[in-house]
């Protein structure tokens, strides 16, 4: 356990530092959860020949880390819990959450109920006169949606914050939207759709309605549907808002060694614990090859290379080695390698949210760490 | 499971018929809830000869029944789950969690860090000035504490329906108390002391708060010391408000054996499980035969038999049988009759929280079968 929990944490502050240490492994305590059992089947990860990296405590320190893990192929050759994190203890994985949306979202892609050249009014009535009434499923799941829609996270007036008051992860104020779905029609078009990269939590929301919509049944079931198949070892949960409607753009919690197989499953094939196709193979290639032509990439991290991008809810550093990755505010990780065939996965609690020169140091140790591995073996 | 989250089900709803039906099975989707594990050894329950009752399934249902479950000695004799509850589905407990509340008090009573004949004012300085101020801590613990507080469940002004916006169990209204001990710190003192028997939720979370006080430890983690040394099967669950506090009024939900269990101690002396003393015997001495002098108890349920009384948040019908049992509101209970050595826990989501008649089909139901049980043997 770690130290407890903080005097004087609000339902305002518990995202942030400090009190961030301690509520992202006690979501269950500050929101509303749904549980998503695990099952029997588990996919063993072995013990492999430890990966030894000079200097790492110090740079896992510096990096407000709770959690980290490096699988080389199904070995687990680091594994590091801190600040009272455990193998037990399922911790927040804010955006990381949008990566396991497409991979709950992907079958029926592939089984042909949704399709994702289909514009999102023609599966959700609700969303009809707001920006995703004439926005392809795969625009959103590019994050090429022309909406008006602010991810400043300090800004308590921008979107996101409305969003989050929507979503119970706020106080509420007067006169804003009272549950997600109520939010996510709000919101407005400006611009053409599938021109500009712009990254908007409300995107993933709206995928899971679209996902609630034609299969008439609860992110949350979908998601238990999964999970087992997986190969998860332990429950993880979904925060939801008054109406129980899932943030399926950050509201997930795993442990860490269930994250790390998540990250597997991509270089399994999209083939899970029992060996069934639980990702389509197709859409595994997708996240890795797809393209977005002629989109306008100029509003992507700085310490996105050259040739970063984004796709099907994942983001690719556009690295030598084909690396794609989930990837949550304060810290949150699952990296994949396919060229080393090594997944790292790290949860952290950083004093900001999304601060440049964290992201660029995560970024780069996430790489070293899944070459080294390769190298160690 | 049970038929699924119903519609327009919202924060001021769910506790009430028909959304406490699938509500009370799904607590912490609908509230903030601290987890409280179970332990490796569990205080094992042999299947005895099965006790058959004529029409009893038409009586269940008509009493809205999730889950009955009677003990004869450590041995069941009868189990029956409705409306999708299963083994290991832990259920609100609404105000049953007062008499667990009193269990997990009890060592620190014997153990000489709470003087029950000392006010609470003494061990809760926040409390000074209400009407805990000089009550005594057996006052709370009777429910004798003369505080205005009416606990009129369908009026929405009443300081039953403010307690449950403090405690994030109703929607908050503007200018209310934003946490329980808050609220707690309003209430008045409009009499003498020990004279009147008053039933007052407020009373029991006062309790929480003094044992917080003295122990410096939140009561979810008493709570979590008590369950593995019970020997509690599953995990269990606690609501909590903004800040955290526990609603030990009402918030407690535990599975149907495990309710059986905590009854079961009362018929082992206080042992738990490995046989430690828990609970210590003199407590469980004075929930049965403890007496309250002088008391008023003319507003205690007209169900009660002319020598009914309440004692150590536990209710006594004053029957032959010296039974005593724990009741909560929609039809929750553990009843315990120490001459045929029997427990019976129901739990139920009626359609009122404390109609008369269903109250009284209810002890009468359970009275019978406690009896019944032991003839059968």
């Amino acid at each position: 356990m770690s130290e407890g929990r903080p005097e004087g944490m609000t339902a305002d502050s518990w995202q942030e530092w400090p009190h961030n240490r301690w509520a992202y492994q006690h979501i269950d305590e500050v929101l509303r959860t749904v549980r998503i059992p695990h099952g029997s089947t588990v996919l063993e990860l072995a013990e492999g020949a430890p990966l030894e990296v000079e200097g790492l405590d110090a740079e896992l320190g510096a990096l407000s880390t709770d959690g980290l893990i490096v699988l080389r192929g199904r070995e687990v050759v680091l594994e590091r819990y801190l600040n009272g994190m455990t193998a037990e203890t399922p911790h927040l994985l804010q955006s990381v959450t949008k990566s396991i949306c497409s991979a709950v979202l992907s079958p029926f892609v592939a089984g042909g109920l949704i399709d994702v050249r289909s514009p999102i009014g023609a599966y959700v009535p609700e969303l009809r006169g707001s920006a995703y009434d004439d926005a392809l499923v795969q625009h959103a799941l590019d994050m090429t949606v022309a909406v008006a829609y602010d991810e400043t996270y300090d800004d308590p007036d921008s979107d996101v914050n409305e969003h989050d008051r929507a979503s119970g992860w706020k106080a509420p104020r007067g006169g804003g939207a009272g549950s997600i779905p109520e939010f996510l029609a709000t919101l407005q078009k400006n611009g053409e759709h599938g021109r500009r990269w712009h990254y908007c939590s409300a995107n993933t929301d709206v995928l899971a309605w679209v996902l609630e919509s034609v299969t008439g049944t609860r992110f949350t079931d979908l998601w238990a549907a999964f999970w087992p198949r997986l190969g998860a070892e332990h429950d993880a949960l979904m925060t939801v808002d008054v109406d129980g409607f899932s943030l399926a753009s950050g509201g997930g919690c795993v442990t860490l060694r269930d994250l790390a197989r998540f990250g597997r499953l991509f270089l399994e094939g999209g083939r899970g614990a029992t060996g069934d196709q639980i990702v389509p193979g197709e859409w595994v290639d997708d996240v890795r090859w797809g393209v977005s032509p002629g989109v306008d990439w100029s509003e992507l991290p700085e310490t996105f290379q050259a040739h970063g991008s984004y796709r099907d809810q994942f983001w690719r550093p556009g690295d030598g080695h084909g690396c794609f990755f989930g990837w949550g505010i304060y810290g949150q990780f699952v990296w994949v390698n396919p060229t080393t065939d090594v997944v790292v996965a790290k949860l952290s609690t950083q004093h900001t949210a999304d601060d440049v020169l964290v992201a660029h140091h995560n970024h780069a140790l996430l790489d070293r760490l899944s070459t080294l591995a390769a190298a160690a073996s």
